[in-house]
C-alpha cells in the first residue's frame, strides 16, 4: 500500500521547506476521524462514478472497475484488512490512492469533477442522516420503553413535586408517560431534522462548480437525498450549519436524558429510595463497603455537556465570511465526538427504563396528608366557601386531610393527560405514527 | 386599578417578615418581560374561559362577561391605556386582578382549573409560534431579495475565493443565489420548528393536571395548535426545551446573516471596494472626516452572539430534575431578548440586499489571469496531458491564461447550480413552495 | 437641555437620508446601558481635563470650569435631576452636550485628544474595577458567614455523600468550612482579576493615539490604575478581553453559589428536611396550601446561567480582526447584565447562610450503621486482617457497626481539614489575609 | 503484567451480572486520557509515600521500595516500555497494580490513606500547573517575537483601520507592539492563574478526609504547591472549578491568537497583499495551480473554539450539588483536549511572527491622502477654525492633504504609545518583569 508521503503533495514545489510541527498541527487527527466517515465517502464515490458514466466522462467499463474497487475497499475497511491511518492525509486521498494502486490510471479518474470540499460535505451529510435515523429509532425505542412501564404500572401513587417540595400526589404512570411523550417529540425532531439536511452537495466542488455537466440529479437519487443542494457557494456556506442542526436534535434528546437521569439520581438517594436499579447499572467503592453508586445515570446526566460543548465549539469556528476556510476542518472533531457519544448514551436508555424498579411502599410512605390540602380546599370551595378562606382552612382540617386516600386523589384528577386520565393510548398512537 | 401589594399574596401569613431585597431579586423584571407575552396570555385566557363553559364550570353569561373583559383589556393594553407594570407581580396576576376589579367575583373564575405554570407555557408557545411565523416570512423575503438580485445581475464576474485567496472566477449571480438558497432553508426550518412546537399545554396546571374534565381538545383547536400536549408532567419538563428549538431556528438564520455581513464587510474594504452601501446604512466619524463606516452590517454580524448567548443561558439553567423549579423563570429573559433581536435584525436584511450595489469594474479589476489556471490545466488535461503535468504547466503558460475572459470561464462552468448554470428558476420554485 | 437630534451628527451630510428603523437598531439601548457607566465616564473626564491642563492644552481656569461642571453633572445625575435618556446618542455625547450647554465653547474642549473609543474603554475598566472590589467584599463576607457558622456548629454529625449516596459520616462544620474556603478563593480571584485589568486605556483614542503629548502617566495615577495600557491598538484589541476575565471571576463565585444552592435545595426536600430556611426566603403557592417553596435558592442556583450566557455572547462577538468594529458595542449589554445580576445575587448569600438552620435530629436520623463500615474495615485492617477481607466482613459485622457513634467516627477522621481536624483558624487566617 | 479484569473490582459481588456495553460507556477513554496525567500521578504518589513514612504508616524501607518502584514505572512509561492501556481501569489503578506486581504486598500500601478522588485532583492540578508554566513561557516568547519585530521595523507606514475602513495612517511597529503588550498580559494571566490553582488536594480522600494524621504540609511542600487545600469537601467541590480557570487563561491567549490570525488572513488577501508568509506555513491546492493557502493561520484562528467548547462542556457538567458525582469524570476529556491544543497552537506563533514579512510598498500604496484629513482638520482647528468647520473643509483641501507624508503624520502622533512614540522599552521592561 502506498504510504502518505509529506513530500508528495501535488502542489508541493521541489525541495521546498516542510515544517514537521506545522504539518502535524494542520493534519491533527483528521485521518483518524475520517474512519467514521469512510463508508459514506465510499458510497458517495460510487454514485459519483456512476454520474460520470452517465455523462460519458467514464466508460461503462471504467465505471464498473471503479465501483468494484470501491466495494472491495469497503469490504477491506469493514473487515479490518484495510486500515485508514496516518499513511494518508485524509480519507478522501486514501480512496484515490487505493484505487490507483489497484487499478492504475483509471483509479485517478474517481476524482474527476469533484474536490475534497464537496466530498467531505456529502460524506458528512450521509453520516448524519444515518445518525439521525439511529437517533429517531433510539428515541422511539425509549418512548416505547417508558410507555410500556406506564401501562404496566399506571396508578401507583408517588409524591408529586414542584420546587423539589411536595405538591400533590402523582403516580408512576404519570411520570413514565411524561417521558414517553418527550421522546416522541425527540423522535419526531430527529426525523424533521433528517429531512431538512437531506440535501445533496455532491457536484459542487470547492464552491464554484466544475466545467462538466455533472448528473447531479442522478447522484441525488442514488444516494437517497430528498433534494439537491443547488448552489455550490451555499454548499460551502452550509458547512457547520447543517451539523449544528443535527447536533441540536441530539442535544434535545439528551436534555430529556439529563432530566430522567436527574430524577433517577434523586429517586435513588437513600432518604427517598423510590427506585432500585439493577446491579449491573451501578458500581461499588474500593474503600467504602456500604456504597452502591449509580454511575451510569450520572454519566447519562453528564452527556448533555458533550453535545453542548461541541455546539459551542462549532459556533465559534463558524464566525467567518462565506466560502471555504481551513478553519472549517475543525468542525469535524466535535461533530463526530458528539454524535458517537449521543448514540452510545441513548442506546442504554431503553434497557435502563425497562429494568428499573419503583418501590411502591417507599413512594406511599412519602405521601403525607398535607398533600391532599389542595383537594380539601377545592372541595370546600365547591361547597361554597370562598377559595381564599378554603385555602386557609384546608391545612387545619386534619379529619378531611386524613380521610382522603392517594388513590382517591388521583382518580379525581381527571383533566386530559392527568394521573386520573393518562390517555396512554393517545401516546401510543403518536409512537405508531412516527 | 388595584395595585400589586407585596403583603397581599394569598400564601402570605399575617405579619410575616418580607425581605424587600429578596422580593426584588425574585421579581426581577418579570412583569416588564410579560408585556411581550401579554396578548398571548389574554387570548389563551379567552380560550380557557370558553373551555370552562363547555364543561359547565362557567355559565354562558359568565363566559361572555370574561371574554368581553379580556378583549377590553387587550384593547386597553394595545392602546396604552393599560400599563402592565410593577403594580402587578406578573402578567398572569394582572389579568385576574383587572377582571376582578371590573367584573367582581366572576373575574376570579378565570383562574379556575389553571395555574400560572400552564399559563406561561401556553403564552410562550403562542408567542414563539407568532415569532416563527415572522421569522419564516422574513427569511422568505430575504430569499426573494437575494434571488431578485441574482436575476438582475446573474453574470457579472467577480473573484471567487477560498481561504480568502483567489480561487476561480465567480459571479455576482452565484453569490446572490447562494444566499437565496440559504434563506429558503432557513424559512423551511422556521416552519418545521413551528410545527414541532405547536402543541397545547393549556390545561396541565402545575404539572399534575386538575380535578376537572377540562375541554383541552377545544382549547387546542381554538388556539390553532396542531396537537395537544398530553402529559402535564411533560408540559412542565418541556419548559426551556421548545424555546431552545425556536431560538435555534433563529440562530440558523443569523448564522447566514453573520456570513452575509462578513462578506459585505470585506467587500466594503477600500482595497476591495466591490460594494457600495446606501448612505443610510452607514455612519461617519465625529473626528475623522474621511470615514464612512458600515455600522449596520457590523451590528448584523454581531447579532448571532445575542442568540447564542441566550441559548447558552438556557442550557445552563435547564440542568435540573423534572417538574417545575423557580430557576425556569430565568428562561424568559433570554427567550424574549433573543427573539426581539432576531426579528429586528432580519427585518433590515431585504432592504439592505435590494439596495447594495456591486461595482462591476472593481470586481473585474480584481480578476487576474492566474485565476484561469484551473481552466488551462483542465484544457491541457482534456487534450491528453497528464493532469499532474498540466497542473504544473498551466501557471507558466501566459498566453493561454490571458486568452481566457472571465465570461468564457464562467460559461464553461456548467455543472448544475454553478455560475454557468445557476438554476435560478429552481430556487424560485423552492421559495414558492414554502 | 439640548435634545439628541438624529440630524445633528457631525458627520451627517445635509439632506441625507436617515432610516429610522436602522437608527433604532444601531442605537439599541446603548444610552440606557450607559447609565451604569456614567459616573465612571465623568471621573475619567475629570482626569482627562487635568491631564490636558498639565500639557497646557487647557488653562488652569478652563480645567477648573470643566471639573466643576463634571462634578455638578455627577451630582445632578446621582440625585436624579439629570436623566440620561434617548435625547442623547450615548453617555459620552451627553457629557459634552451638557458641558457645552452650561459652559459654552469651553465645554467642547473636554473632547480634545480623546475619542469615544477610549472613553468607553476607560469607563468600562473603572466600572469593572469597582464591581470586582464589590465582588471581593461579597465573597469575603460570604466566606466569613460560612466560617462563623462552622465555628458555631463544628461537630453536628450529618451524612456525607458521594454520588448522592451515603458515604461516611460528615459534620455541619465540615460542610460550612468547605464553602468558606471556596469563597476565600473566589475573593482572591476577584482581587487578582482586578489587578490584571487595572490598566489605563485613556489617551489611546480610536486605537492610533493622537497628535498631543497627553499626560497619560498623570491620568493613570489620578484614576488609581496600577499601570498604563501602552499601545493604543492593544487598547482597542482588549475590548471584550478584559470584560471576559472580569465576568469569569464573577462566574467562579456563582459556580459555588450554584453548588450551595443545590445543596440547600436538596437539604430542604421533605424527605431530608435537614435545613430550615427563614420564611422570608421562601414563598407559598396560590393554589396549594401545603407549599413552602425555596424560590430564593432556586434563583440563586439559576444565576450562573446569566453570566455564562453573557460570556458566550461576548465570545461569539469577539471573533473579529484587530482594531475597532461596531460589533463591539454589543459587548456592553452582556457585561452590565451579568455584573448587575452577580452582585445582586451574591449580596443575598451572607444573610442566607447566617440564618439558615440545620436540624440536628433529622441529620442524625439519616445516619445508619452501614456508614461506619469503612471505620470497621479500617479497624479490622489495622488489626491485621487483609483489607480485601476486612472490606467484605465489615458490612456483616452488625455489632461492630452499631458500636460506633457518629461522634466517634468524626473524631477519628484526623487528617488535616477533615471533620475531626477542621483547621478553622487556618481558614480564618486566609480570610484575614485577603 | 496483570491485566485489567472486569470481574476483579474489589466491590464486585461473586457471580454478579456485568453489562459490557455499560462498562464500556462508563470507562469511556479514561485510561487513554490518563496517559497525560500519569507522570504527575506518579510524582504525587511518591510524595504521598514519603508523607506516610513521616507519620510511620510506612517504614523507611517500605517507602524507599515504593519510591524506587514509582521511579522505575515513570522511566518505563516515558521510554514506552510500559503502556497504559485498557488492561487497567485507569492510571490510578495501574500504579497500584504495577507496584503490587513488582513489590508484592508493600505495593498495595501506596493506596493507604488516599482515594482515587484526591489522586485525580492532585494529578490534574500538577498537570495544569505544568501547562500554565508552558503557557506563560509561550506567551512571553510570543511577546518577545512581536517586540523584536516592532524594534526591527518601527516606522513603516501602514493603513490604520477602524470598521475595516481606512482611518489614519499607522505603522508596522504600532501593530507589532500592540500584540507584544497583549501577550505580556496573557503571560501575566498564566502566572496569576498558576498561583491561584497551586493548592494541594492530596490527603483529602473522597471529600471527608481519612483516619490518619497525614502529613499534608509535607506533601504540599514536596510537590511545590503554594498552599494546602484545607477542606476535603472543598477539594471535591473545586473539581472543574480550577480547570475552568486554567482553560480561561488559555482561552485569553487564543483570543489574541484569533485576532492576530484574522489580521494576517486579511493582510494575505491578494487585494491587500501586505504580508508574505513563508511557504512552509502555507499549502497549495490539488486542483487549482494558482492557490497558496494560509492554512496555518486559519487553523490558529479556529483554535479558540476548541477551548471555548471545552469550557462550555465543563460548565454544563458542573451543574451539580456539592461532593463527588461520577459526572465529573467527563471534565477530564475537555481539559486535556483544550490544553494540548492550546500549547500546540501557541508553540507555532513565535516562529510565524519572526518570519512573516510585511511588504512596505504594498502598505504604502494603500495609503491615500484622505487618511490625512484628520491631520488637516486638527491643523485648521489649531489655527483657529472651529473644529466643526475644519472637519468639513479638510476633505476638500486637496493641497493640504497631499502635502502630508505618512511619515510626517506618524511623527506628529506623539501621545504615549502612539506610532510617533511607541515606548517599546517600556514594553520590553514588562516582558523582563514577568
Amino acid at each position: 500500500m502506498r504510504a502518505f508521503p509529506l513530500a508528495d503533495f501535488l502542489w508541493q514545489k521541489d525541495g521546498a521547506d516542510i515544517d514537521a510541527r506545522v504539518m502535524k498541527f494542520m493534519a491533527g487527527d483528521d485521518v483518524v476521524l475520517d474512519r467514521e466517515l469512510f463508508v459514506f465517502d465510499l458510497r458517495a464515490s460510487k454514485a459519483h462514478a456512476e454520474g460520470l458514466r452517465n455523462i460519458d466522462v467514464l466508460s461503462q467499463e471504467e465505471c464498473q472497475q471503479l465501483c468494484k474497487g470501491l466495494e472491495e475497499l469497503e469490504t477491506a475497511f469493514t473487515s479490518g484488512d484495510f486500515e485508514l491511518d496516518e499513511r494518508y492525509e485524509d480519507g478522501h486521498s486514501a480512496i484515490e490512492a487505493w484505487l490507483t494502486d489497484r487499478l492504475g490510471e483509471v483509479g485517478k479518474k474517481i476524482h474527476t469533477g469533484r474536490s475534497r470540499n464537496d466530498q467531505v460535505l456529502v460524506a458528512t451529510r450521509l453520516y448524519l442522516l444515518d445518525a439521525l435515523a439511529q437517533l429517531g429509532d433510539l428515541c422511539r425505542d425509549s418512548a416505547s420503553a417508558f410507555l410500556t412501564r406506564a401501562k404496566q404500572d399506571p396508578t401507583t401513587p408517588m409524591p408529586g413535586y414542584t420546587h423539589l417540595q411536595h405538591a400533590v400526589v402523582s403516580s408512576t404512570g404519570h411520570w413514565f408517560a411524561g417521558y414517553a411523550e418527550a421522546f416522541v417529540d425527540n423522535a419526531a425532531l430527529a426525523l424533521d431534522t433528517a429531512r431538512w439536511i437531506s440535501c445533496n452537495p455532491l457536484g459542487t466542488a470547492a464552491g464554484y462548480g466544475v466545467n462538466l455537466p455533472l448528473d447531479r440529479d442522478y447522484t441525488t437519487r442514488a444516494l437517497g437525498f430528498e433534494r439537491m443542494q443547488i448552489n455550490p457557494m451555499y454548499a460551502q456556506n452550509s458547512r457547520g450549519k447543517f451539523e449544528i442542526q443535527a447536533l441540536t436534535a441530539m442535544s434535545q434528546a439528551l436534555l430529556d436524558v439529563r432530566r430522567v437521569a436527574w430524577d433517577l439520581s434523586l429517586f435513588c438517594m437513600p432518604e427517598l429510595a423510590y427506585v432500585k436499579l439493577p446491579d449491573r447499572f451501578t458500581t461499588g467503592s474500593s474503600i467504602m463497603p456500604n456504597k452502591r453508586n449509580p454511575d451510569l445515570i450520572e454519566l447519562l446526566r453528564a452527556s448533555y455537556g458533550v453535545v453542548s460543548g461541541a455546539l459551542n465549539e462549532m459556533q465559534n469556528i463558524l464566525a467567518l465570511p462565506g466560502a471555504y476556510h481551513r478553519d472549517l476542518q475543525f468542525t469535524k472533531g466535535p461533530v463526530l465526538r458528539a454524535t458517537r457519544h449521543t448514540l452510545q448514551a441513548l442506546s442504554l436508555l431503553p434497557d435502563l427504563i425497562a429494568t428499573m424498579r419503583f418501590d411502591a411502599e417507599r413512594l406511599q410512605a412519602s405521601i403525607e396528608p398535607e398533600m391532599f390540602a389542595t383537594d380539601v380546599a377545592l372541595s370546600l370551595a365547591a361547597s361554597g366557601v370562598p377559595f381564599r378562606d378554603a385555602y386557609r382552612q384546608a391545612l387545619g382540617d386534619r379529619d378531611a386531610l386524613t380521610a382522603i386516600s392517594p388513590q382517591q386523589s388521583l382518580e379525581a384528577r381527571t383533566s386530559m393527560g392527568a394521573p386520573g386520565n393518562l390517555l396512554l393510548d393517545d401516546i401510543a398512537a403518536r409512537i405508531d405514527a412516527l
